[in-house]
């Protein structure tokens, strides 16, 4: 039985990770559930699940929680401090991290060094620290499980392979919705345009970094650290359908590639289970229902946002904090409606220009450049 | 390093697994060459790769043979008896059996006995006697390797996941030349146009076959057999591109495909290597040059011999044998200009509704059941 501990237990992952622990409760049990404000809907998760232990990452949301469910025999931990108790409690050995964020950065490094498996949603962690986490968990001997629809496709095609037979690998991207449009076009995009994701149903954020192709920059950079591939071997592939969900091309030129209906649930619970594969009642892909399948180029011209996203991490140590820093503060003033589309390019590209790179930074001057980042762009 | 018997190695599958011989010659070594009465090309063979064995399946071919190479510290066996003493010798370790064939059964049986991997590239083996050779290998503890564009795919989509986790394999057809067409296309097809096949170069036989859907019907019989799957489970797809060239749906969901290009070497090395997969410099799939992808269902009422598979199938025994010879004696009559292409059907059909099926046949049963088969279309 796996012994779970779910940070952002109340977001998208979360909630869809609950339903997996819902459906196979005799061998997923939840040990920890941290949220950031959301306490009533921690509340009822505590009530269904039965954690010996909770943490609101907000202090007066932790109080609250503590009020709610005080008729209960549950430890209600809060702040950061709380996150890296909650992750290193006996009683867990896996930490699902779904966090959105840096903040997610501390308690995976924490439950690492505790002797937790990580299943992995929280794509900051593998940005900005990889090279802290990687080596890390192989002395710790842990095992770092993608949750991500991409990387788990690419985990499920390896099913163990070693890295030194593969090739390239093929990471998918829909496209996004402005796909096919050229600068002119993008010029007057407003968030409302951006929003309209065609496949999967995600929150604003990654709806709008899916539109740019930061989205996809990031996840380049966790598959470089996930599967220890150089970056000239990762290949984007726009595949609009969202079918196949990527793939590897081995040494012998064979492709493995996994295909399916949109839905995190299955990443989740392959993360969960892996090496097992556990029967699961979703929907079927339906080859015959698909139409057809294309695969582009990425048109990085125009969708800047990868390219600066392969500069950055070639640059490594520090730079890859920047780029997300950036773009995190730059969707944030595009959603507001302060900058427009493009610019959320220009803001990423001026920070990096401006940064003076560390190499192998600490935890701790990855969050000073996050900060730094900050500051540069809202002076 | 493997220690290879090549049975068939003038035909297409026999020259490309020695051009694979040629690429890896530190891993590979050719111990015997067998072939029917080409004894010109066996001589060129025996000059490059220096076999122990050779046996010629043609007596005068054998003694040709003999002649040929006298100069040379070869034994050259002929005949039947001669396959059974070549799959025996006890230097090798792995029987590629590429004869075209009735004649594979007993070299495949003896192999087997005798302790040798199987490297399978003959459909009558599996699909006439399955229910003998997978349990024999079972108690011997040999590995059936399927060689086979389609069966490799499935193999290689497994890499190892038990059975029990296959909830569905989908077993792509190009579809052959006759894709489309209805009933009153077919009537007045000739052998030249079924010749004519889109992707792969193959024999006129099998091109034939995979006009009619009768080869794939053939590869239904042995993915039964080779995965342990029932017959409902195997859902053959129509992929005109024959990129993928099949998949596995997992119980979880998630389909596992294989794509590339058409290249028999790559399923060819990687049973030869397996689990071990080695560089190969052939072509690379590329996606951006594709165009798309398809999916059909096959029309089995215009393509009967696919549904008439699944009925031998299903009904067992000595039936795929006879679906089979009556396929291969009416295959022949149609290249002679003999009968109508939907002819093929009903010689077929008619064979399988004369013939009093024996469950669980012999050896030597399943060759009577073809015996009688040819004997009763020829009247």
């Amino acid at each position: 039985m796996r012994k779970i501990i779910l940070l952002g237990s109340t977001g998208s992952i979360g909630t869809q990770t609950l339903d997996v622990v819902r459906n196979n409760p005799d061998e997923l049990t939840v040990v920890g559930l941290a949220a950031n404000t959301n306490s009533k809907m921690v509340e009822e998760q505590i009530r269904e699940f039965h954690p010996a232990y909770a943490c609101m990452f907000d202090e007066n949301a932790a109080r609250d929680l503590k009020e709610r469910v005080k008729d209960l025999d549950v430890k209600v931990y809060s702040g950061m401090d709380g996150l890296l108790e909650l992750v290193s409690v006996p009683e867990a050995d896996t930490v699902l991290t779904a966090v959105v964020g840096m903040i997610g950065i501390r308690p995976t490094i924490r439950a690492i060094e505790a002797g937790k498996d990580i299943a992995l949603a929280n794509k900051e962690t593998l940005v900005c620290a990889g090279h802290i986490i990687m080596p890390l968990a192989k002395e710790k001997g842990v095992a770092i499980l993608p949750v991500d629809s991409e990387h788990s496709a690419i985990f499920q095609s390896l099913n163990g392979e070693p890295g030194d037979k593969v090739e390239k690998i093929l990471l998918t991207a829909s496209g996004g919705p402005f796909r096919g449009k050229k600068i002119a076009d993008l010029e007057n995009m407003t968030a409302a345009d951006a929003l309209k994701h065609p496949n999967w149903d995600m929150g604003p954020k990654v709806t709008i970094d899916s539109s740019s192709l930061v989205n996809k920059g990031l996840e380049v950079m966790e598959a470089r650290w996930l599967f220890d591939v150089p970056l000239d071997n990762i290949q984007v592939v726009v595949h609009p359908q969202s079918i196949v969900h990527s793939a590897v091309q081995f040494v012998d030129g064979a492709v493995i590639a996994q295909l399916g209906v949109p839905d995190m649930k299955l990443p989740i619970q392959y993360a969960l289970f892996y090496p097992d594969r556990r029967p699961m009642n979703e929907k079927r892909l339906d080859l015959f229902e698909l139409g057809s399948l294309t695969f582009e180029k990425p048109d990085t011209d125009t969708f800047r946002g990868l390219k600066l996203a392969f500069d950055a991490a070639r640059i490594g140590g520090s730079m890859p904090t920047v780029f997300n820093a950036a773009n995190e503060m730059a969707v944030k003033s595009f959603i507001k409606g302060d900058i427009r589309y493009l610019q959320i390019y220009d803001m990423i590209e001026g920070a990096m220009e401006h940064h003076k790179v560390i190499a192998n930074p600490t935890v701790e001057e990855i969050l000073a450049a996050e900060a730094q980042t900050y500051e540069y762009l809202d002076r």
